[in-house]
């Protein structure tokens, strides 16, 4: 019965774009991810998504306009919309979403990640 | 399309277990709430209930022991197990759990809080 600290998480690891399930909730996955650079362009037909950014700054890209976020901010990117997140200079960002799901959505290539959590 | 800043949102109330809808996932919630005292030992027999420390310090009292969280500390707490938040000297958390949820889960009582959404 210990907590988990993302700021230690997050110290564990560097690689972009893939994602660390630090807990679950039901069957939903908090995860946390690095960004840099520009991810792939994807939906994720079946299911909501939420972006809350702890460090950096992270745009969204979306087909109704860029979505900007920096640290304390959150954002839900709607199910079935298109979208590209990216960072310039860096981020870190908890991810939230049903833990069946995949990061690349329907856009699978060489960014798709497994899922990955504290115990791997 | 703008993203929600929680430090904006709590910024904007003082009330302690009073939480505020910031976002839905589906049919999830994602809630934000301040914590000051001792809140009502309950348990949610249907749900996991996730907290995550934005600012301050949190403690969980549970029967089998009491989980201390600060700043950037997340922790979940089982469907089924009594637990009783509190804060000696305040705190700011997120929630996330079914949007369905209620905050006195299985002990309604004068801090049962009604669902506030941002629109509210």
């Amino acid at each position: 019965m210990t907590p988990t600290n993302l700021g230690d998480v997050l110290a564990g690891f560097d690689q972009p774009w893939s994602p660390r399930t630090v807990a679950t909730v039901n069957d939903y996955d908090v995860r946390v991810f690095k960004a840099h650079g520009e991810f792939t362009p994807h939906r994720h037909d079946d299911t909501d998504e939420l972006f809350y950014v702890i460090e950096g700054r992270l745009t969204i890209r979306m087909e109704s306009g860029d979505v900007e976020l920096g640290p304390g901010d959150l954002f839900v990117v709607p199910r079935g919309e298109l979208h590209q997140p990216c960072s310039e200079h860096g981020a870190s960002a908890l991810l939230l979403e049903p833990s069946a799901t995949v990061n690349t959505g329907d856009n699978p290539g060489a960014l798709t990640a497994p899922r990955v959590t504290l115990d791997d």
